[in-house]
């Protein structure tokens, strides 16, 4: 594995470039650049929010209409969301200007924003910058692209792995951003995050492995429980590896998926390492619920409480937080046979709580919440991070 | 209207006090006594977390045998959650014991605890404590009962009206705390709350203005989107005013329960007023939904965001947040067609934003946000505070 690298290696064929163009107050970068000299199949997955950015509605009709992908611009520092129809014709415009400059179709430009909600894109901004941008693809490094969609984030998350198919060694490099707004209850994805690999593979394949591996792992982590407007998450591939096109079953399709889900992974853990003011990862696993989809719910109960998070904050080892957030969610939990682990440490067991004199490890960065119901081999596995000063600080402030 | 009078007129035929049992580690009230000189009829409403604690199982055993109660004993400092089959011996020791001192029946006392969950009650205080509980009957002060039930709250909560019914008047007088672990969803009631009347009414109907009362008023609250263990409220009503008992149809019905509701109400708002950490009071009026349900959890998931709660915390009309927590909610949204209104200053209209370039009046105390949809006649107001340092502060540091 070759995690966090930032000297990323960039799959066969692909370029990657960030500049900035002035969305932003300030100087930094704003405005990146996917692009693949071949053309990709492309696969992705989107908020569930009932309101969806502009640009977002626009990545859905390109993806749906199935054709090959040649590029992603993104921005940050406006959402180009709830902007009516200008939003839609910006968005568009976005695309269509890239497109023109790279010698491609419109339609094979996806676009994304993230950013405040409610404004309108500096259009004119962009249009000036996207000559820059473009030129900028020679030389350019993903690590640009990664931090030019930044918002609060404090660092470019980059996942980078290589992998072995059929003889041919196969790419993938993601990046992603995160920090707030990030919740649980997608139907499918949460936040921005873009994979480029090289391998060769079958639309049908790519779907399949965006749905299976994009959505769940970005599903996984939870900040605040707010749902975005904008989150999207894209896989493009465009076979420059020169292997035998993957199909969407059998061994070959496992390795590539297994593959797909830890840079997904790795990435969406970053994001929650990154939370806006977070001062602990947390990591809360429940077993023993009667089914997936009920382990998932209770566990993003307790990701999602206030009361546990700020506990955690200030290395609390108030389980009874742990226990009220699980009995607000409608399971088969019988709390006399359930077990609370706080890294490592039994709190509760045979319907007994076990005294906790101390906040031990809590006060470290890491914090292992184990949750065992008893009921069933329902088991999942979130992800998320304390509730700090610095979040409110942030939230309070942003604009 | 008598709101908020803390020289709180009792209704007739009962008696409160409050002590310190040194339950809590400072000398603060952490014992409370409802009692009635005559019998009365009951009804009560209780979390719906899968997690009870014992005396809330134990009340709604006492309810559920339909037979006529006589006091209230209620402690803070200790939740009596979690606290297996000991926990429930204590519930019920607690009933009797001060049963025994009131020479009444053991399931003619209801009890109710808050406080930490999963540590055992300090039986040998309370049990030592509860002659000098009863004796301060005689001369004891509806506040502090009020004030024996507190937590983290800052000031007693206490609400009383008077009504007219047949030529007689009948007074209502009711006490609250709230403060943390305040939310939506459940399926009847929230914290803890005690109203006490001297009308006549009849079982039936008195089981009917609960459901119909105390359920919404108190689940129109919501602080930190947290379900407690412990959420109780319960009304008691001995007759001792000599109107002639009320039934659970027809206009006497009405106005007792439309009174019943603003003392609820006013109880409710008071929670919210105190809310850990809380600098604002905010009001959000859902209208145009589909059905009241729907309103109810637009207006819920709003109020429950913590995005939005920053924002209100530092005075930011930033009503993206307000449009991302409604489109996370499955409903009737078309954002094109709703209005977003913030005391009073339209901030979105005819699918466009309406420029805000100053916080204005948002930097009071008092926030109304009004959401129309356009979709419907489903209606609901809930109630909130922002999301402040001192909330986080408060549940770090609370053991």
């Amino acid at each position: 594995m070759n995690f966090k690298t930032h000297q990323a290696a960039l799959p066969l064929g692909f370029k990657a470039c960030g500049i900035s163009a002035r969305i932003k107050k300030s100087s930094k970068l704003d405005l990146a650049l996917l692009y693949s000299e071949t053309p990709c199949v492309a696969a992705g997955v989107f908020t569930a929010n009932r309101i969806k950015a502009a640009p977002v509605d626009l990545c859905i009709r390109i993806l749906g209409s199935k054709r090959p992908v040649r590029a992603i611009i993104a921005n940050s520092g406006n959402a180009n969301c709830m902007t009516g129809a200008q939003g839609v014709r910006d968005a568009f415009d976005m695309s269509r200007s890239v497109a023109s400059e790279l010698g491609v179709k419109p339609h094979e430009v996806l676009v994304s924003s993230t950013g405040i909600i409610g404004r309108l894109l500096p259009m004119e901004k962009i249009k000036t910058a996207v000559p820059y941008l473009v030129s900028a693809l020679s030389g350019g490094k993903l690590k640009d692209a990664a931090e030019a969609i930044l918002t609060t984030d404090t660092f470019a998350k980059i996942a980078v792995k290589k992998i072995n198919i059929g003889g041919r060694a196969v790419t993938f490099a993601g990046i992603a951003k995160g920090a707030g707004m990030i919740a649980p209850n997608m139907k499918h994805a949460t936040m921005l995050a873009y994979i480029l690999t090289d391998a060769a593979i079958s639309r049908y394949a790519l779907d399949k492995a965006a749905s299976e591996c994009l959505g769940p792992s970005f599903n996984a982590i939870t900040i605040d429980g707010c749902m975005s407007t904008n989150d999207t998450a894209i896989i493009l591939a465009n076979g420059a590896a020169g292997n035998r096109a993957i199909g969407s079953t059998g061994n070959v399709y496992k390795v590539f998926a297994v593959a797909l889900k830890e840079v997904c992974l790795e990435l969406a853990k970053m994001i929650v390492r990154d939370a806006e003011g977070a001062t602990k990862f947390i990591e809360i696993s429940v077993r023993g619920a009667r089914n997936g989809i009920e382990a998932d719910r209770l566990a993003k109960s307790v990701a999602n409480s206030n009361l546990f998070k700020c506990a955690m904050f200030g290395s609390d080892p108030n389980w009874g937080r742990i226990a009220a957030a699980l009995g607000a969610v409608p399971s088969g939990l019988v709390w006399q046979k359930m077990d609370i682990v706080l890294n490592g440490r039994p709190v509760f067991r045979n319907g007994r709580p076990i005294a906790v004199k101390d906040a031990g490890s809590l006060k470290g960065r890491l914090v292992e919440v184990e949750i065992n119901l008893r009921q069933g081999a329902g088991f999942a596995r979130v992800y998320t991070s304390d509730l700090s000063y610095e979040y409110v600080r942030i939230n309070a402030e942003y604009n």
